[in-house]
């Protein structure tokens, strides 16, 4: 029986997806094989291929003028491939927003190609905002503006797209395809599979067109957006069954009614859970009201010798991995798109319920 | 109903794997969601990550001093993270062995990075043999000596480990675990799953501790084998469906009695097509018979205006996927450990039928 799974990552799947991958896991199609079981340059292939990526374009709105890349080894990948893509050249800084673990890691790598500014960072109060653009110190003629719309450890999220002179960079591993984004804003856009797009072991990268001529020399060929975009991400064999587990997740959300309804529904799921936390003493949020995450919602009790019980008893509910990443302590339910509302209706239940059995 | 499947990467998977991942994809030991829905962090994961590890480390005889790495990005990535973790700083050149297609792709990467000797190279007679070690010219002071020990697109295999006195590398994505191999012969083994592993979008490496910490300055993180050797692979979140599938694949082969009666059964399926092919004036390999791979048997028709009918033909008659590189031309039967000897006698009898109504 299948349970709710608050998991931040790899995390839950929509079930239709999961089944129709377990009913044609050996046969697929009638072809006699698996998915994972035929070259990725077959036309049966290349038609998972080129279907995904093009319901991720409807999805997302994505102009013509932006290349759609499937790519290996993660956002942490791309970490190393925007600065090698993207500095061009020495003499020029790239600002970052440090909001967080993520942010701090694309900084940390950024930092050995070319120097970073760093336009504004939450360290002071925590990483449980997102700073406001009036404290930004941005600098004259930065090769490019990085940010993380989401930090999917501390729950911040940004609630509106900044607007920078520069190619503008985003992290969106963890609220991609969550609501409607102003692609031509950007001037690259990469997000890590597993949270909102299929399981772990492949990124989708959105990269605009004039932003592929720009690579270091000594560019690692497996992190050159220029030889991906020409090859159609086939420059080496692609994660395939990740590519198809991802389109498959693409037409579930477009069946939905696409990301203007994935945005109603986690703006519904996602208050539902921090309105609860707001009217109880027994619970609380360490993000600031503005910027609390409609993907990643952290929490804590305040009486944290009660931990163990809450995770315990939870788990024993149904409730699955609401453990709170350990440098923040408490609980994280993350509530990505497959997390239906159903399942936060019943951790709310159970979260009153505990409340008033411990509290 | 499952075909028999001759495709040459992402290649036939074993039938009992993929039934119990079938079985278990939406509810993975009762546990109420799938492996992929899991944090690689969790306590489940991480017994799917070290069984895997242990079970590759059995199979394969591997010494305590060698470190096993389950990557991203294919072998493709390894073409560029041997440069970088293993050349270990200017005026060092790496020899390399020329033996076809995945050669030429390793040694153009290594070349951006420093000095390259071709040792050896079967160019002159369109890459149908394994040059021997009494043609080869190595470098006084290599800083590693790489080969191909089996090409996928020619069907060529060494059938010896080269005796080098610098640290050997080998990319066996396309014959590893087809046969017991010296490891502590080699400084660094590389192999993309997707052939006799797994699914593609993961791949293994093997590398003796005292070679990961010789990476020049800039390698990016995600090339970087110290760091993967010291997350346990999970400096990022690891592909882990592809890691856990890699698992069952593990537990198949030792059960069927490991590397060592896959080389015997590999001997045998080779055999039987390689001895019809001889016998056939209608049918012949383009490959020298001391060079012949166990796992790729190209072969070419005759008459090859009757390619088309024989690729029509064979895969009405069930079996899939015998189409040739394009740079060879005519056939190519893979014979990976998950292609039963079955498939193969299936497959000679239908080479013997056609050729006797066609020919």
């Amino acid at each position: 029986m299948r349970k709710f799974n608050f998991c931040a990552g790899p995390a839950a799947l929509p079930e239709p997806v999961l089944l129709q991958a377990q009913q044609e896991l050996l046969d697929w199609g009638g072809r006699g094989c698996s998915v994972m079981e035929v070259s990725h340059r077959s036309p049966e292939f290349t038609e998972v291929a080129e279907t995904a990526e093009q319901d991720l374009r409807d999805l997302l709105a994505i102009p013509d003028n932006y290349k759609v890349l499937f790519l290996h080894g993660g956002a942490t990948a791309q970490f190393s491939a925007v600065p090698w893509n993207l500095f061009g050249g020495p003499g020029r800084v790239a600002d970052y927003i440090y909001t967080g673990q993520w942010a701090k890691k694309a900084i940390a790598e950024a930092r050995r190609y070319g120097p970073v500014n760093v336009v504004a960072s939450s360290e002071d109060r925590n990483f449980s905002y997102a700073p406001g653009p009036d404290s930004w110190q941005q600098s004259e003629d930065a090769a490019y503006f990085h940010y993380t719309p989401n930090e999917t450890i501390g729950g911040v999220e940004f609630d509106y797209v900044p607007e920078v002179s520069c190619p503008l960079v985003a992290d969106m591993s963890s609220n991609i395809l969550s609501r409607p984004i102003p692609v031509e804003k950007f001037g690259m856009i990469y997000a890590g599979a597993q949270k909102n797009i299929g399981p772990s072991g492949i990124a989708v990268g959105i990269v605009r067109d004039d932003l592929l001529d720009r690579a270091l020399d000594g560019i690692p060929r497996s992190l050159n957006w220029r030889v991906a975009a020409d090859a159609g991400s086939m420059d080496n064999t692609p994660p395939t069954f990740a590519w198809y587990l991802s389109g498959l997740v693409f037409k579930w959300l477009k069946a939905r009614g696409g990301v203007s309804a994935m945005e109603l529904e986690s703006r519904r799921k996602s208050a539902m859970l921090y309105d609860f936390i707001d009217g109880s003493d027994f619970y609380s949020s360490p993000v600031e009201p503005g910027s609390r995450s409609r993907m990643n919602v952290p929490f804590v009790l305040a009486d944290d010798s009660l931990d163990g019980a809450f995770l315990e008893q939870s788990e024993a509910a149904g409730l699955l991995n609401l453990k709170g990443h350990r440098s923040v302590g408490g609980m994280r339910a993350s509530l990505y798109n497959a997390v239906p509302m159903e399942a936060v209706e019943a951790l709310v239940a159970f979260m009153a319920d505990f409340e008033k059995r411990m509290g």
